[in-house]
């Protein structure tokens, strides 16, 4: 087994190679990768069948179950996948700005390939084709290292993709697996500076806070939405509860989704009851503060609710005495990621875009928009709750850099 | 004494007036910043010297006791500078891009400020005014721990900046200085993520490394240049001549000067002379290889002394046998700060800038124009050597992040 040492001194020659390489290259490297992974679906189907009977044993929950979970439909769609990658546009090489300063020196600055990017994953086999199929079209290698319960799915997949590449003449170590999962190994794949340009942690807040913790190679912290809609006094409260109703139990296990409620003091006669009753119909339990508690069925919100990210089918709700409560109360509990107002008042509007400081701050429409195919960018690598490199959704060019480009004629400094 | 935690939390309360403050209003705080500098010459330069006279009683080195000492000049330079960064275009509020989704949501990106910048430094009192300036500027608060040498001065100044700030009815903690200069503070500040934003660290390699190493808040990583020029087969040797010159002499202490010479072997009869002759002129101790010890006076060169930055009126020198050859030795060396190449020919021109891996890629010109002020920012934070969110030198921009705007008219997710 290679070290981790070895691994980054590998990816990073492998880096060299995948910069080079043109949209055209890449595009046909993405489209043979995919069809190699239809082509093996049913060896895949049958290791993961192992995985996933291990994983049984171990008594891991259900949840987790179902996403480790492949099946002939997923592997198409990883595969579909890749190909979608492929018909992206290419990031890389495009000069995004170009001046020449007073003394004929041509400044331009490039996007070009981060290198060798990490991803740390938990138990989402998928994980392994999305992101090594956007790295890919990035220009960058990629290592992965994802959960000990997939690590017979995730090293089948890496070894049909190694395959994959060699067999079209490119290096296998443009991806490779970590497959010791052993926690020494993964601190030292986040001390790798010398080899990795960035980490990027995908899946629980716990496995995220423990990168971001011991890491010293840069890291994009991706993930946590506490997200809240505030409905304004003069929200229209038909659409108010189109966008919560939304924004809660369309998908409640995604970080987009909202997990507080907060209603402006005056439309309490008016709108509390009204959606809470309909939160319940969508078996939403409500966790109100003292005013909600006097709808049947609330149950009592402490501090702690109002600071948990449920994923589930649960809401924190509250009144507010206007909109500096609401802002006040989301600066205390937000994490940066989704929140929402709904409002006819154009000045509350601006207020809430302004001084809300999170990745995407909605007027009007529900959280559950915050997502890279969504916003158009054709994919997404993970949605950034970090004010550095990249904020919100993540697609292509957020996985890239840039550096300066300088055309002289024998400029020298005075 | 506050403590970290409390600094922390009053620089994010700050920071939500600072993020709100026009361009107007923080040029004015800018120029009236400046104005209290410069009335308050006197007393800085008096408090300065105590600080001067301990380090001489400590024995520091004579080039630190230099960057330490203020005098009427450089105050005058360190108000000169707020000034101008009052008149540098502000970068905040600018929506960077701004589309139609199919829906109908409008989704913006808009340049928002940071929040709260933490910078440690070292001993130049200096950085003090500069950074905290930027920093203003780009609508954030401004967390400074300088070194313990500097301390008096640091805390001179910090109290101008605060009083002033007060005098025009903005609150003090707009800047504030950590004054407990021991270990377990600054790593505490280091992982002080609920309330720091970014950390820029500015000083010596070892004070960079040791920031990465132990800091949970994202770092942006400044500063070390091992920076090489490539003499081509096909340069014009007077531009190189020129360029290698100045890229080593004209101020050898600063990161953006060579530390290393290659030339292509086709060349070493008609330039290597020539070059280590002119070099030795101007009093630079050349270390070389084994052909460049066939000069006299040429010392040889080590591995170690190609992985040095001498910062100093030395340079290592090498043939390498073509263009390949050096790319491999820069690929080795670099720390991806500046590298260049002096050559006539176009196809190795185009092969360097793609295949450097380098905040910035020079073409017939010197290194040193790797820097904000040069490359027209108005103003400089540090260069990056990172690759993720600025890389090469930083201005206001890079002192920003952005956010995504979403306009609805009550859109939900299908």
């Amino acid at each position: 087994m290679k070290t981790i040492n070895e691994i980054g001194k590998a990816a990073k020659k492998a880096s060299i190679y995948s910069a080079k390489l043109s949209s055209e290259e890449k595009n046909e490297l993405l489209i043979s990768l995919a069809d190699k992974l239809e082509a093996n679906a049913e060896e895949i189907i049958k290791i993961n069948e192992e995985d996933v009977k291990k994983a049984k044993e171990n008594g891991v929950k259900s949840a987790f179950i179902d996403r480790l979970t492949l099946d002939k439909d997923r592997v198409k769609d990883m595969a579909d996948g890749l190909r979608q990658v492929a018909s992206l546009p290419d990031p890389i090489g495009e000069v995004v700005e170009m001046k020449t300063l007073p003394n004929g020196l041509q400044v331009g600055k490039k996007r070009v390939p981060m290198g060798v990017i990490g991803i740390i994953f938990e138990a989402r086999p998928n994980v392994t084709a999305d992101a090594f199929g956007l790295c890919l079209k990035a220009g960058s290698a990629t290592i992965l290292k994802g959960g000990s319960n997939a690590l017979r799915t995730n090293t089948c997949l890496v070894d049909i993709f190694r395959k994959a590449l060699e067999d079209e003449g490119a290096p296998a170590d443009i991806v490779q697996l970590i497959t010791d999962t052993s926690y020494d190994t993964a601190n030292e794949m986040m001390r790798l500076n010398k080899y990795i340009d960035v980490l990027i942690p995908r899946g629980s807040g716990r496995l995220i806070n423990s990168v971001v913790e011991n890491s010293t190679v840069p890291v994009i912290k991706t993930g946590e939405g506490n997200c809240h809609v505030y409905v304004d006094e003069s929200a229209n409260l038909d659409m108010a509860e189109e966008i919560v109703i939304n924004a809660k139990v369309q998908r409640p296990g995604v970080c987009n989704a909202i997990e507080t409620l907060l209603i402006h003091e005056n439309i309490v006669e008016e709108f509390m009851l009204r959606i809470t009753n309909e939160l319940q119909k969508h078996d939403v339990e409500v966790r109100g503060d003292e005013t909600f508690q006097r709808v049947e069925g609330v149950i009592p919100a402490t501090d702690e609710d109002f600071d948990t990210e449920y994923e589930d089918y649960i809401i924190s709700a509250g009144v507010v005495k206007n909109l500096d409560g609401a802002i006040e109360h989301i600066r205390k509990y937000s994490t940066g990621h989704s929140e929402c107002i709904v409002t006819e008042n154009y000045t509350n509007a601006q207020r809430f875009l302004n001084e809300i400081d999170a990745a995407c701050v909605y007027v009007n429409a529900s959280t559950r928009f915050t997502d890279g195919n969504q916003f158009g960018f054709g994919a997404e690598i993970g949605i950034s709750t970090q004010k550095l490199h990249a904020r919100g959704p993540m697609g292509l060019k957020e996985l890239t850099t840039t550096k300066y480009i300088i055309y002289g004629t024998g400029q020298i400094r005075k």
